[in-house]
């Protein structure tokens, strides 16, 4: 029973279907008729006006959203423990050619004004010292924390009035919402782009980059382009992506990703590192005890000498993650 | 009956039984089983050892290869009309951090010695000016023609002789082995990385990067990730390529290719405006014809005033590359 | 006898006094009262307002200021023979983040509507290819010559038609000042940016980029720091600058090295490659004749197997000018 | 009096004097004969081969430097508060193309290998994370402090151990050595380059990138050409260094920096931040005692709310350091 991570797990039937039902050779790259559906697809869904692009990866998805806030000289303020700054191997500063990442505090991977307020107090010698253009969150936080909308008003607030762009890394805002029970618009709050994940969430490799001012788009369809995530093939990526935005399939498969984690965390009482809100568990279990769980068959990787990460998917099936919650629960 | 572009085409049935029959979850990135695999499927076919990586674009796969050869303040020796120059909307000044292309002459868009020669006789001001590191040249070339091993070898020799790196760009590098009748190892003669391409040929958006030195494959492993291509079910980009290699799928699919191009070719006799060895064909066609073909059903492409270019794709059917080979004879 | 090159050639004594008359100590960087009236000495000089800053280079100013204007998917168009292209090392595509020069054609490395026009017809891919951004001139012209200001009036208004910045390459524009007979202005046209040389013209190390709209100016600020080319005593480079700027010392230095360039071209009529505009001539010379010269005294380079780059500087004496020209004339 | 500063002092005579003396044209960029001594000049001094090349400010020299040890997609080691992090506006960004910043921590601004491993020991996500390829460290560190030979000794051996090389900004490399009252070679270390400023000491406008890997040298040679620190009379930059090198003057400029700043010391025990070492003096003074201060006519700036700094310079006069520390002490 593999708990491991939601990012190499299955891709859901209907994007399968999706997927083959693409398989008529249209325009290439994104002159296809799915491609061209995106824009209004995700303006309904926020029920703003916004551009929508796909790409194949969230690296790519946030590094192509900040660039069009973030000149190479300036910084993006994100959280210490941010997917940006740990686990993009320098990302951010190749496609925002030696921006700088600005690291803040934040209880639980989350930023708050006053973290995003330490690191502008601290930028104080002028031309000296990079300027901050943009605030990065990530929704849900890298520990599985959803910024709730009165979060967001706030930090929005604190942006605009410092002149910051507002960027969201949404690898998991699908299950953010659905924890949140909100609208999609909600959980981006006043965010001015959004790195929207479909890959962990039943895609196969399909993410989109929701501008919120589409006047931006063609930025981010030019640096795309260059990247080389321009994919001629890109009928397979609006699939993807449409599939899951079809009579919300993406909010169900969150659902049931955030419903196995619950069924673990019910496990997990006192051992948890951090409230469980989406679809992963930071869990305290030593060496003996994560032996004893893999000798039961249960996969997941450590997360540090202390602790574990559980990672439910949206085809975790629900009694095995209960299975877990209770063989923790036993140890 | 579609002539616009193999690049937009159908995969083929057994890339998407390969596809599917890798649903299930396994390892993130490149730690999967297929994945494993491409090395050694690669140092088979081409009879040394190699790396071999998958990337979903084959601009992300030159620039790749290209950054294991030249550095910022360097340049890249190739023809005016490489893809490279003309189609990549500067990927390579992105991903070489600012070196330059050096353009070359040479007819049918392939390189010779004494274009190379009279590049590198411009370079004559020492520290003031970018100096060559590499040469790529592409097989086939952005018109179809392939580079014979012997031209490969005299390229290769002057690139030894001058320090220089060897690039081959392999969009259709399967039709230049199918017309060539060779190895593809003589394809790809000396080069030191090969973009090999085989989204166009039965893919779906998945190209390799070989490296004949494979201790080049960390820096390219790096890049990789921080360009956003490291897909977390990369599996399924090898998937795509194994199953191509398997039984030469690639090399089916390119000869089927290359047929159907004859099959246009031999009605069009007295207007190509090269010779016919890969998959595309340039055929002096002015308005009036251009509408008239267009009229009975043939979909394709204006290249310049006038001439259109027809491109045959592993599913093109020689019945209908016959019929518009007549219709042409028939103008 | 030395017309190597003037970008070596002493430093004017009212320079050095002005170095001097700067030692003491004043706020560091751009702080200090001197490179505060840098603004109001270039806007009285062009009879509008600008901005003005000091680098140490022309290769320096020349990329600052372009990055005002173009973006790192974009491209500047220029002549084929332009400093930029041939003389930087790449630093255009250092400063520009991987930004391209369209290379365009023209006679005597000067461009006119129609070799931009090329440029700009040849962009036909969309998004695959890059766009066109700016227009950078030399003035004068790496072979000498100027341009006037009806030609910037054409290239300007062609300029603006395409929404692409103009910018001049000044590092002899002093001597393109004094052969028009015109205002700087004039000499100006309907730039955004010039990058207005005095290092070759009496300075020590220091040239001026001048934004034609000043609001550009904390932008080239910006760049200019994490380029490493703002000095902590950056009260020496303005001190250079506005002494060349004092009573017109500029002009007068500029006027004494055409008349020297004259000098020399009387002797040289028939052997000419270009009229003689500036401050350089460009003669027909075989290698014997360049060695009967040196073997007189005479001290300049190659510029290629036929013929000879002389250049003269602002302290180059008109008789030791006059002697060259006969010298030619004898041969 | 001031003592805001020593980056915006006057030039030492003897500078003058030997900038004066190069006035006479020379081949130009880096090609006269003042620049062909750096090498054996700094040779000499550290008593072992170098290379050394000139350019005109620290933040150059240290990008340059750095650029010769780390890859665009792997990061340096640096102090949280050094120079390269806090005052370069991103330059390493920019020069080492997206290069990250590894931020570490330590007394006095000061690394050490306790702080250098917490770094190494939190890089654990493999092709994910950013890898180390170099320390940075300031000597004398930003707050005055010099390391001492076994301390770099130390951190060399972590370094190497590591496979990352060491660099040394040096900005006031000669107020460490003065301290330290040790060789120049003592004082770097097992560096592999070194940033040794000039500009602070008696200088106008250079520094010296040392380079004891020769091999080095043509890679910082290309890319300070690309970056537009390339200049044309060279020369005169050469000859600041060199006057300086002659009979030591660079270290006793320094020493009289430093003797100045222990006649601030003595007044100033009990206040201090941090020992005194170099010329600079960190002194805890609230507003009230700072206005006091500037009321008796001496100027200096803020260091944060509690804190001064005040620096002297190699031209700052004993007495009037001394009369600062009286004033601080009859506070």
């Amino acid at each position: 029973m593999q708990f491991l991570s939601d990012n190499a797990a299955s891709v859901h039937p209907k994007v399968w279907a999706a997927m083959k039902g693409a398989d008529d050779a249209d325009a290439p790259y994104d002159g296809d008729a799915l491609s061209h559906r995106m824009d209004e697809a995700f303006s309904d869904l926020f029920g703003r006006e916004c551009a929508a692009l796909w790409v194949a990866s969230g690296t790519a998805a946030n590094c192509l959203a900040l660039a069009t806030m973030v000149e190479p000289f300036a910084g993006v303020i994100c959280h210490r423990e941010a997917h940006i700054e740990t686990d993009e191997c320098g990302a951010p500063g190749f496609y925002l050619h030696g921006a700088k990442l600005l690291l803040a505090e934040g209880a639980g991977a989350k930023l708050d004004p006053a973290g995003i307020e330490a690191v502008l107090a601290g930028i104080t010698r002028g031309i000296h010292q990079v300027p901050a253009q943009a605030v990065s969150l990530t929704q849900a936080s890298e520990y599985g924390l959803a910024y709730r909308p009165a979060e967001l008003a706030a930090i929005g607030a604190l942006a605009k009035a410092h002149g910051l762009g507002l960027h969201l890394d949404g690898a998991r805002f699908a299950n953010a919402v659905a924890f949140l029970g909100c609208t999609p618009g909600e959980a981006a709050g006043p965010a001015d782009a959004l790195s929207f994940g479909f890959t962990k969430n039943g895609g196969m490799g399909a993410d989109a980059i929701v501008l919120f001012d589409p006047g931006k788009a063609e930025l981010v369809r030019r640096r795309r382009k260059r990247a080389g995530h321009l994919q001629s093939k890109g009928r397979f990526l609006a699939a993807q992506i449409l599939a899951l935005l079809e009579g919300n399939l993406w909010l169900d498969n969150a659902r049931a990703a955030n419903t196995a984690a619950q069924a673990i965390a019910e496990g997990a009482q006192g051992r948890l590192v951090h409230p469980v809100e989406a679809n992963e568990l930071f869990v305290h279990l030593d060496a003996a005890e994560r032996a004893a769980l893999r000798a039961q068959g249960f996969a997941f990787y450590d997360w540090d000498e202390r602790s574990a990460r559980l990672v439910a998917s949206w085809n975790t099936r629900v009694e095995h993650a209960a299975m877990l919650g209770k063989a923790i629960a036993a140890l």
